[in-house]
């Protein structure tokens, strides 16, 4: 290798190195994203993936490094350090539902205000067209199933043409653990649950549904309006799943 | 208040508390369901659900402990103590998905065996048969996306008349931690990703989809054949959901 040569490969680690500084893990990645640039795998242009002509390649190089070091080449976007669990939820399908016991317990407003109930309509014509930024496009929903639809951008009632897949979901008022939940559910006869992570809103979902209902929380009184601590700590999302987790069994011990 | 009807009262209140030993929380539920039986809000058939003549007033007699002692009055099944939450997943919608990179890492199989790529075929026309004891009715599904759909019921692109949706998903080889799942998934350009809480196994899915993917695990190596012990103590699911958040942080200073 002539020293010219030398030099090039010198600077083009260096070069590299910098980079990676500011956007990578560069104890991790450094070595092998050098030896991506050096032997061209992600030598490409990548703004345009669907016309990457090296994009196949270079992940293939990254090999099993790829979560770790996608973004020092351009390939994917920085990780997000600071990125929270706590828009995430816990769901499942309940064995042996009871529909009729589920319909007989929401085919009325609640007038207890235990559980909120929702009729949840959905376009099949429109699922198609969703997006992930519209994650329940052609969605429309309304409180207790004798009500109108509403609140959609269209009312899907109204369209001949359009196959309307109706269910139904009930929201504890509520926070609660998630064997709490589980066991609330299943008392009720729905066929699956959802438990939202951030606070503790527990959903039972209808056996018409065939997705795991509203993405969103819609617990009257979760969190509480003053909810500031859980136990004597200051809230945390971590604590509040690490804790509701470790209070499954007691579920029927404590009661709301 | 006759001696006689002292002593019915009696007897009713005992024969019920007798009743309760077996099937609910007696100090929870016994009071409760005493004044319930009592003033006959729950004394009718109830195993026809659809003609119930006093289900609604029986489940707002038990008011706000509806959960815990549905099961003594017959309304709903025993609670069963040993449920475990280990069937259940965590789910979340992913900001900013770039499909054109997912399908860049998923339209061929990873010779590396990284991941494996699911093409997953619903037919829109199935859904509203689909009941909770099919949670998937209606769904094929083939490895990789180029591969014929197979393994249905039916091959449904052979129907002319079906409204197939595909979507495709991705399955990480090994088990991992929950933080570790979700960074995994973004780096892919996924749009949603579905962490199993049993062994830690991840799948991302991507744009096309409008549910969770497929709601049971195929990770290649997870969880590995001779997995019994969960760091030094023997393998617990819920040991394992706890630590795999405690983690969270820490997902991008660990390899797998």
């Amino acid at each position: 290798m002539s020293l010219l040569n030398r030099l090039l490969l010198t600077c083009l680690v260096v070069v590299t190195s910098v980079l990676l500084v500011e956007t990578c893990n560069e104890v991790v990645c450094g070595p092998l994203v050098s030896k991506c640039m050096l032997i061209k795998c992600c030598d490409c242009e990548m703004t345009d993936l669907r016309n990457c002509t090296c994009c196949r390649e270079c992940q293939l190089c990254l090999s099993k490094l790829y979560t770790e070091c996608c973004s020092c080449v351009g390939l994917c976007p920085p990780p997000d350090l600071d990125d929270e669990l706590d828009k995430g939820s816990t769901v499942e399908h309940l064995k042996d539902p009871i529909p009729a016991l589920f319909d007989v317990l929401t085919e009325q407003e609640d007038i207890q205000q235990r559980w909120t109930t929702f009729t949840y309509a959905i376009d099949l014509n429109r699922v198609n067209k969703s997006s992930s930024k519209h994650p329940q496009l052609g969605i429309s929903v309304s409180k207790n199933r004798d009500a109108d639809l509403d609140n959609g951008d269209d009312n899907l009632q109204s369209k001949p043409n359009s196959r309307i897949h109706n269910c139904t979901t009930a929201f504890f008022s509520s926070c609660m653990a998630v064997g709490k939940c589980k066991a609330s559910c299943k008392s009720m006869g729905a066929s699956k649950y959802r438990w939202f992570h951030e606070h503790g809103c527990c959903q039972c979902i209808g056996n018409t549904c065939f997705d795991y209902g509203l993405i969103e929380p819609r617990c009257l009184r979760c969190p509480e309006p003053t909810e500031t601590t859980f136990g004597d700590q200051p809230y945390s999302w971590a604590d509040n799943v690490k804790a509701m987790y470790q209070t499954d069994s007691s579920s029927f011990d404590t009661l709301s």
